[in-house]
Order: structure tokens, then sequence, then C-alpha cells
């Protein structure tokens, strides 16, 4: 049958250990801030967020982390995840470049949120918390950590952005098949939710909003924490599995990748892929361009400003030196949720500065349209946030065809559109809207960033 | 890491022949019937609806047929799938039970349905027909099949049961995204759809009247033929290499299964992971229990009468002896659309008329109590016709648990439950109906058997 389209791995190949590029970078990134003192902030302001092992991860020196047997026993479930060639997309596209895709919509969210879901899960109920708190946007990262509660006997509270809320009724009951009880997002139920709603009853929501909501009450209760689905260091750090496996499946073929790409909202799925490989390019061992793609609604890497920042939109969350669009900035109700979230990864953001990865931006109905393309040839209907890595490979394939070069491409397809089909509606009916984002929006937020 | 959750098999294993049961049966199947001359259908009789290939696969005697190259190619998008240790669901349920699942949510439209959609695509496109129609239940099979159609360039037309029309609105996108032209059925685009629409307008379908649509279609069109999606002998076929997959699984494990069980619609789910094992225990080197799992609302096997019917409520197919309610028989409209069928494969009738397969039918209740059940273990949503599967398979699980019995289970998770969500909501909600099949209903469609 020739080369293989699917390289699969068996269980014993998950990786042992998440890896940290901190220790690898030529400069360190900058401090956390605690927003009254403006000094960096120690384990003791976090404690009442997040579970000691998890806060020793975030500020780690350490190149790797080891899995616990627990977390490994529950990966095992869907990991590791196959790694495919695009043969069909690259034959429709007549490009000679190689495109591969690491697919993990085959998780039991159909994503890959319940790569760290799992083991915040399982360090919160080691260390004795009864409750997790959490926000979602497109409902990913909320199924799998409901997912990820129920398999270690926690209760799981979440804070749903409305748009995606609206948009996503699906979504909603699979996280209550799970046991979560769920909010829309501003909720009536917090105290940051309420004062939102008092200004603008209608608000349809934001990722930065619901953080609030849901720091909030983790605050507010001793048995009760908080898990994020992206932005901070162990959630990246625990996402490098996809990456490394990727690595290891490429060697299984003897390919060496000229570009790594995947969408970022957060950063976690980009870095989980991209860091494992960017420890290869430092250390010289190959050399990709590594190529993040945001939507133009939300684009904090092309158009927002480096600065410290907070997380949320209420102003509860430490201050990140993040690429940020202002803390209280409202994207449009794209529908790549996911993405809709004004800041970036503090550790990618740095990463970024430092000129070790590149971003581009594209519009909502590129990035429909090449989910539909992909889904006519490769069979899978990517969700819409991976819809904007497979709009960038297939931009760069097209471009291989022009150029003949056989660029080798390895992309994160992070999750399956199946939850996303009334999107992809209204795209077939050509109602789907772009967003063109005035530069007026970004500085009337970035008016907002804090002082420091 | 001790042994295996999930066992993967690479590329190369994939099945290179179908298995076709017939030639070892102790007795041969009944003939079917021209429905005028009620002289056994030879293959002229079949022209105008299918490709000559799989007119011969229908009435093969050989034990094996050669899967073609291009269909392995396409295959090889999802195939193998796994066969999965529910390690965690056994733990809950206290069994000392083996469970395994031969999980085929994994493929391109999230069911078992594209073993037999990608070769009756192929076959049809390389004898020059230019389009398919099709009707398709809960829509995994008009999604599969609209997906294969577009590997092979075939148009594809779909009628889809009202009931599930309703239902499950992303099914439709999912098929229109492939490219397939959808039809609610009864429509009024044919003249059977026609018929019934005027008799009952507000009728919710069901596969017997949606297969009348899609036959009478493909009848009046020289480059068009129809795909059936269940019910055929090269149907149930096509489906076998989920069975030789996990016999090759089992074997890896060193597992010999004292059960086997798969949900039945049309039967060829249950068939293609049963019939290999039945090969096998013909031949005397197993002896599982093979049990099928059939909707109360629904019941077939269990309380239909063994005899020559229709396959379509219209009476445009051949007569079929098989396990029937009367091809007049519309089910109420639970859940899972795919089991909404009157008949049930003439092959696997004939199997459980020999005694070589049993039947048990569970209420729909049951059916998603078991998938939340099972989702809550092992994350996998069940799609609610596999939850029938779980149902019964949780029933003997906990049978074990009071009996002591070390036996080992191996189910067909034939989907994922993506889809079907708005019926969990239901069943969340305590809002989700059991219907009690009245025996006079069934007494009524009996009536309308046709006299053989």
């Amino acid at each position: 049958m020739g080369e293989p389209t699917r390289v699969l791995l068996d269980e014993s190949r998950i990786p042992r250990n998440w890896y940290n590029l901190v220790p690898d970078l030529p400069a360190p990134p900058p401090p956390v801030l605690h927003p009254a003192t403006l000094r960096p902030v120690g384990p003791d302001d976090l404690a009442p967020l997040f579970p000691a092992e998890l806060i020793g991860q975030e500020v780690s020196g350490e190149r790797y982390v080891p899995v616990p047997d627990e977390v490994l026993d529950v990966y095992r479930l869907w990991r590791p995840t196959p790694l495919i060639r695009a043969r069909r997309l690259e034959r429709r596209l007549g490009t000679p470049a190689r495109i591969y895709y690491k697919y993990e919509g085959g998780s039991p969210s159909g994503s890959h949120k319940p790569n760290t879901a799992v083991p915040q899960a399982y360090y919160n109920a080691r260390e004795g918390v009864r409750r997790l708190t959490t926000e979602t946007g497109a409902g990913q990262w909320g199924s799998a950590l409901a997912f990820a509660c129920g398999q270690f006997g926690l209760a799981c509270e979440i804070w749903m952005v409305r748009a995606s809320y609206d948009q996503k009724p699906y979504r909603r009951t699979l996280m209550r098949v799970h046991g979560a009880t769920l909010h829309a997002s501003p909720s009536a139920v917090t105290a940051a939710g309420a004062r939102i709603l008092a200004e603008d009853p209608e608000c349809t929501g934001s990722l930065g909003i619901a953080i609030s909501e849901a720091v909030e009450v983790a605050g507010q209760h001793d048995d009760t924490r908080y898990a994020l689905g992206s932005v901070l260091n162990h959630v990246l750090m625990h996402q490098t599995v996809i990456g490394e496996e990727a690595l290891e499946q490429l060697a299984v073929l003897g390919e060496t990748p000229d570009l790594v790409i995947g969408c970022t909202g957060g950063g976690s799925n980009f870095a989980g892929l991209a860091f494992p490989f960017l420890r290869e390019k430092l250390a010289g061992r190959m050399d990709p361009v590594l190529r993040a793609v945001e939507p133009t609604a939300c684009p904090s890497l092309t158009r927002g400003t480096y600065a410290y920042d907070f997380g949320d939109t209420a102003g509860f969350t430490p201050l990140m030196k993040m690429h940020t669009l202002g803390h209280t900035f409202v994207p449009d109700p794209i529908h790549a949720g996911g993405l809709r979230y004004h800041g970036m990864s503090p550790l990618l953001s740095h990463v970024y500065e430092l000129g070790l990865v590149e971003a581009v931006a594209v519009t909502q109905t590129e990035c429909f349209d090449a989910g539909v393309r992909f889904a006519g040839a490769e069979g899978i209907l990517p969700a819409p946030e991976p819809a904007h890595a497979v709009a960038a490979t297939i931009a760069e394939a097209l471009r291989c065809a022009e150029s003949g070069e056989e660029k080798v491409i390895v992309m994160s397809l992070c999750g399956h559109g199946h939850f996303d089909l009334p999107a992809y509606e209204r795209h077939l009916a050509g109602r789907l809207e772009d967003f063109t984002l005035p530069q007026e929006r970004i500085d009337a937020a970035l008016a907002h960033l804090p002082s420091v």
C-alpha cells in the first residue's frame, strides 16, 4: 500500500513528559505582576485559584514535567492521536507540498482540550478540591473539563460565552451529559456578570467576561478552584503531547517539516504542536517556520499591542505581559468561539516578540471555505477554529503549486466541526458575515490598558 | 502500562477481503422474488437499481470478495478502527466481565456507514453511473454516502425520513457540506411520496417510504442508480471489515469472546461485527453468543413475523423473506432513526431462524440512560442506535456482577452521538417518551403482507 496515510503509535508511545519551553528560550519571559502591588506574583497569590502542583508547573524551570500515571491512564482513551497525510487534499490542490495533519478530534469531547483538562482535574482532586469553575467559548474546553471532572469525581461549573451558548446548543448538552452546571455569560449569578448586564443586557459575552465570573466564584469558596483552558504556561505545557507525538510520527516517515501551522485563540493548541518543534529548531536539529493563524475579527498577535494587561474583563487576574487587544475588547460573534479572546498566551507572545514564530490573520469566510474544501477531500469536517489553520495551509500549498516547492507542512487539526454545523449551514447559505475590525475599536479598548 | 486499553492496527492490517457468510451456512437463504412473477429475481431485474458488480456480490457464493485498491485507499482515512477495553465502565459496574468495544465513530461521518458507502460509490462510478439516490434515517447513512460520492465524483440525492430531518438539522448540513441534495421524506417530488402526503400531510416518514422515493427516481433515469445503507447481502458483507479487524485485535490480546453484541435496524452493523465471529463459531474455533439488540418501538426480530415482504412501503422492491412488521408499518418517532425500519436483513433473518443468533429489545429511556452512563465512564457519547447495544452490554455486565462470571463481551459502538444531542437534552430533561407498541398495530400492518 506504499507510504502510510495515517501514522499511528501504540499507547506505550504516549509521551511520559510534558515539555516546558521556558528553560530553552534565549531570554526569560517577563514576570506576571500583582495588579495592586505591581510586584511579581508569588505562589500564595495564586493559591486561591489553583492547586499547588499547577502553580509549580506554571513557574517551573524544568524542561520536562512527568505525566502522572493516573493522567496517562485517561490519555489512553484517545492518545496517541493519528498524524494523517492529506493526500487527497494535496491532489485536489495540485500542490507538490506534503501536508500532514495531527488530528485531535478523536478525543472524548472532539478536540485537543482534554489534554490539559485531565491533568488539571487530576491535580485538583489530589489536593482535595471538590469543585472546578471555568469559562468556555465554543464549548470545547467546557465539555473537556466536564468530562475530566467526571473522571476524578469533581463538580464542574461553567460560564459559557453567550454568543456560543446561543449558537451551540449541542455543546451545552454534552457538558450536561458529563454532569456540569452551566451559565450563559455574562450571567446574573456573579457580581462581575451582573455589572456587565446592567450596562448592556444584550451583551454577547467574551472569554474575558466569562473568566471574570468563574474566577470570582472560585475565589469565594475554599473547596473550589478555577481551571483555565488556554493562555497559561501549564496549559501550554500539557498540550505539548501533541507536538511530541507529531515529532515521533514524522520521524517514522523520515520527514522534516518546513512549516508548522496552528490556529491561535489563547495559544495552547498552537503551542502544543509548535513548542516541541521550536525546541528542535533552537537546538539546530531542524528549521521549520512556525505560523500562528488568528481570526481577523480578533487579531491579538497581528494587530494587538504587547503590554501588561488583565486576562479577564473585570480585572480580577494578575497582570500578564502579552499581545492584547485590551481586556475590555469584545470581539464580533464569529463562529470560532474558541478564538474570541482579547489576549494571547504570555509565553507565546514572548516567543513571538523574540521572532521565533510568525502570525497571520484570516477572515471567517476564508476559514469556512477551507473547511468545506478540506471535508470534501479528507472526509473530516474541521471545527471553525482549526479551519483557520486549514485556510493558511491551503494558501501555502497553493503557493507551493505556483513555485514548485515541495514543502512539508504539519498542521494541527485540533477538533471536528460536528458541533458547528449551524455555522456551516449559514456559510453554505451565503449568510456568513466577515467582520472588518476598525482600528478605532482596538484603540478604544487599548485606552483601558492598566498603567504599569 | 500493563494491558493496552486501545488495540490499534496499522493500515497494512485493513482486511483485504470482505467476508460472505452464505457459503458457510448449513442451509441457503430463501431466494428473493420478483413481485409480479413470484419467481426468483435475476440480475436483469436488479440492473436498473444497482451496478453489475454489486448485483454479483449480492448473489455471490464466494466466501471472500477482494476489496479493491481504490476502496482500501479511502478506508485508510479511518481504518482499522480501534478496539477499546471499557475498563472504566467495568469498574463503575463492579463487573468481572471484560468489555471491549469496536469504535466506528472515528470515520469521516462518525459511524460505520462509510464502510459500505465507499465501495458502493466506487463500483457505481467505475460502471459509468453519474448519480446515486438513497434514503437515510438518522442521517448517518446519508452523510456517509454523500462523502463517498464526493470521493468518486458522483452526484448524490437523499430522501431523509422527516422525523429525523426535523430532529437532526446538523446531519442535514453535513450532507450538504459534502455536496448532496436533500429532501424530507415523504416528499412531493416523487409519486410515492406525494401519494402518502395526500393521505397524511403530517406523516413523519419511515425508512420504507424514503426507500420508495429513492428507488422511484433511480428507476427513471439511465445515469442514476440506487444505494441502500443496510439490509442487502452486499452491504452486510462490506461491513464485515469491522468483525475481521475485531477478531485480529482480540487475538492480539489473547481473548476469546463469550458474547458479541450489536444494535440492529436493517442489520448491517450487527452483521458486520458478528458474521466473522459466526464463521469462527460454525468452524468450531470459538463459541460466542451473538446478540442483536433492537428498539421496543420497532422490534422486527422479537415481535415481527418471518415472511416475504417488500423492502419499501410503496411495494417497488423485490420480495424478500425476512423478519418484518409489515411494509406499511410506521414506527413511532424514536431518536434512533437508524433503527426505524419495518424489516430485517433477509440474511440476518435467516441466520436468526437457524438459531445462530439471538435478539432482545430495549426501550428508548434504557438506551439513553446507558448512553449517559457510558459517556461518564468512557468519555465517548454513543449515538442512540449503538446506545441499544450499550444498554444490553451493561445489563449483561451487571448479571456477571451477580454471578461472578468473567465473560468477555465484544460490543459494536457504531457511531458517536454528537449529532444526537437534542435527544440527549430531552432525556436529561426527563421528557423522552417510551413508546409501547400495541399488538394491534403490528397485526394491522401484517395484514398488508403480500400473499406469496
